[in-house]
């Protein structure tokens, strides 16, 4: 059960860009689970990866096949993530690839391969080769929503966003999907995002503007703390509308609002899916002395079991979201005294101690709410930083002691 | 339910010092809340604290105590923490000093205040003083046992350790309890510890073996990655047999065996009672190219939600193992194809990825045992370090969900 409504946009189709679902029957048979993105000549794209050791093959072969041209076509499959896999799991990734090249008459480093699923079990390549004939016929302009149900795993909604802006006189559109409710911590990426544009922006450029997007959507989102093995978040540019440029200042603004609103909306609805949530939860940390230090409060109150279950909990209990920021890496010498916490606008904490004006009674009525802002206020400096996350319930503990990642 | 056999040791009574426990009705009505330690003169006392930065009145009264001379009470009740309670919250624990050392004709300084509990709540000043009486009529020379249930908050069981060693022809006690079960991440102490023993040593050696055995055993382990408030552990020499000293190597690392041997066993008890606790778990990285690294892996293994939930399920998820490992921080340059993992004696991962000789049959077997070690071999260096953990359950939520910490 999401958080909120978690409804499918209408998408705008993106020129230049089809996508293709099919059931290759991977780890169920009948569902979908295999997605083909076809990019049209001329398409740039930037992709930005787990930071984990332990990064997945297709990981691998997507940075080395980025290194060496532009892909013309994305493949994902979701039921098995090929990652812990090894030798044989990097030979079954270059396969898929030069499969699909062939079918499509393309150099197989133009390919670039995903997968989401099962850790450490060897992709069943007979049924993923099988179903790529099937995936291709199936490439339509605007093919976003059979995508987004097709790269699930224990998602229980498909998640995307779509907007668009005016850019000297053109229509520019941003249409992307996501995936992702456990193991979620994205480190540079999310579990799997794929966002598209029809502007025309140079690779370079590209990197910068999904990068500096991930770092206030992906990369301030936490479900239980667990960085994947296969994050991986990909935006293509189809070259079809207008050009973005750096010495553009107005095109690139404009651009750039555009697409963080899409992937703050898809980060967000991970979060509201997270697996077992029952509440969304917006931790905001301001008067911080530097950025670092304001993230590693939001993060250490984001990920702690405590504070996490008194959210599931409806419990207002401010000991434990203090004792979580006093226990922060770098907060050694925070000043208990100075620190002010909000419940929404509810005043909880201040001096460092309960606020004199709160109830039980105010707080609980904001701890029945299944949408909930922490304001924690650290009196040191002027950064602030908001990451998102979601509770820890008894659902959570019953869907990982049953789902093998 | 406790992990494995949790029975209180026969104590040794420890020389010089008495122990009484009484029932103040802090927090419910009836139970034993209220326990004071009587130091006979001449003893010498250290003790190590929290590193939160939010910690506790009594954990700053503490140390300021510590710093005036040789203390000859403790005082510690269970059912409030006195933590978040600001200036009113040290006027209470002063008081407390002051009412116990008139009650027993010390100075003020020489009381040292414990609390373990509820955060910010006012503490219950007139029902913990008017007991306070009886707590020293009901001093006497072997204590421990009513004590250790006396300090108890979410615990299900008392945890005691006892040992003796000859010293010199000296017959050498030490006798400790300790408590905490949730909010466990001890960073210097676990919630409290007190141990005792009649050797004689002086404060600085007493302060710095204190230091020593915490680090391989309360600052070895973990429940949840919330450190406490309130972590205290105090070691009193009361002087009444042999002098250990730094000149005498071989007194000193008999006491130091038979020290490390009494905390790691109040230690360990922590895990066994971990909130929720199903099984016992032994972590231990190898082969790391320094101590911090391999405590880093250990500890990310540690504490994460996903390995946790596993382990609740008995699912041999190597996946999840792996995944953890490979975002801990310093580890981004792992190279996966040099780790091997082992499930007690059963070989799962070699070469980043599942052992061709694993077998799910051999790999269920040991995970079905309540007492599992999983041992992490880096092939990066020689260093190795182990902690001690519990597993994730459907209880832990439910306590965490009930109970304001």
């Amino acid at each position: 059960m999401a958080v909120g409504e978690l409804v499918l946009p209408e998408f705008n189709p993106v020129a230049g860009l089809r996508i293709g679902t099919a059931s290759a029957g991977i780890k169920k048979p009948g569902r979908k689970d295999l997605v083909v993105f076809e990019l049209a000549a001329g398409s740039t794209t930037a992709g930005i990866f787990t930071l984990n050791a332990f990064c997945a093959a297709p990981v691998q072969l997507c940075k080395e096949h980025l290194q060496q041209g532009s892909p013309r076509y994305l493949v994902i499959n979701t039921g098995n993530a090929n990652a812990g896999t090894g030798v044989a799991g990097l030979d079954n990734a270059r396969k898929t690839c030069q499969v699909l090249a062939d079918l499509a008459g393309v150099k197989s480093t133009e390919v670039l391969p995903f997968s989401t699923g099962v850790i450490g079990e060897p992709l069943p390549m007979d049924r993923l080769l099988a179903a790529l004939p099937q995936a291709l016929e199936q490439l339509t302009n605007n093919g976003w929503a059979d995508a987004a149900s097709g790269i699930m795993t224990t998602d229980t909604k498909p998640k995307g966003a779509t907007a668009s802006c005016e850019i000297n006189g053109q229509h520019v559109v941003i249409s992307g999907i996501a995936k992702g409710a456990g193991m979620i911590k994205p480190n540079m990426a999310t579990m799997l995002g794929f966002i598209a544009t029809d502007a025309t922006i140079d690779s370079v450029l590209l990197k910068e503007l999904l990068k500096q997007a991930a770092d206030v959507s992906f990369n301030r989102i936490t479900i239980d703390g667990d960085t994947s093995t296969n994050d991986s978040c990909m935006l293509v540019a189809t070259g079809q509308s207008a050009k973005i440029s750096v010495e553009d200042t107005a095109a690139l603004q404009s651009f750039t609002a555009c697409l963080q609103q899409v992937m703050q909306h898809l980060a967000l609805s991970i979060v509201r899916d997270g697996e077992g949530a029952t509440k969304f939860v917006t931790v905001q940390v301001e008067q911080a002395a530097t950025t670092a230090e304001a993230l590693e409060a939001a993060f250490t109150v984001a990920h702690s079991p405590l504070v996490k279950t008194a959210l599931y909990a409806s419990d207002a209990n401010w000991g434990r979201i203090l004792a979580a920021v006093g226990r922060a890496p770098g907060l050694e010498s925070l000043d208990v005294s100075s620190v002010t916490v909000y419940l929404d606008d509810v005043l909880l904490v201040e001096q460092g101690g309960r606020a004199a004006s709160y109830t039980e009674d105010a707080g609980s009525a904001v701890m029945q709410q299944t949408e909930i802002t922490l304001r924690i206020l650290l009196g040191r400096g002027k950064a602030t930083e908001t990451v998102w996350t979601c509770d820890f319930s008894h659902d959570y503990v019953t869907i990982n002691a049953d789902y093998r990642t």
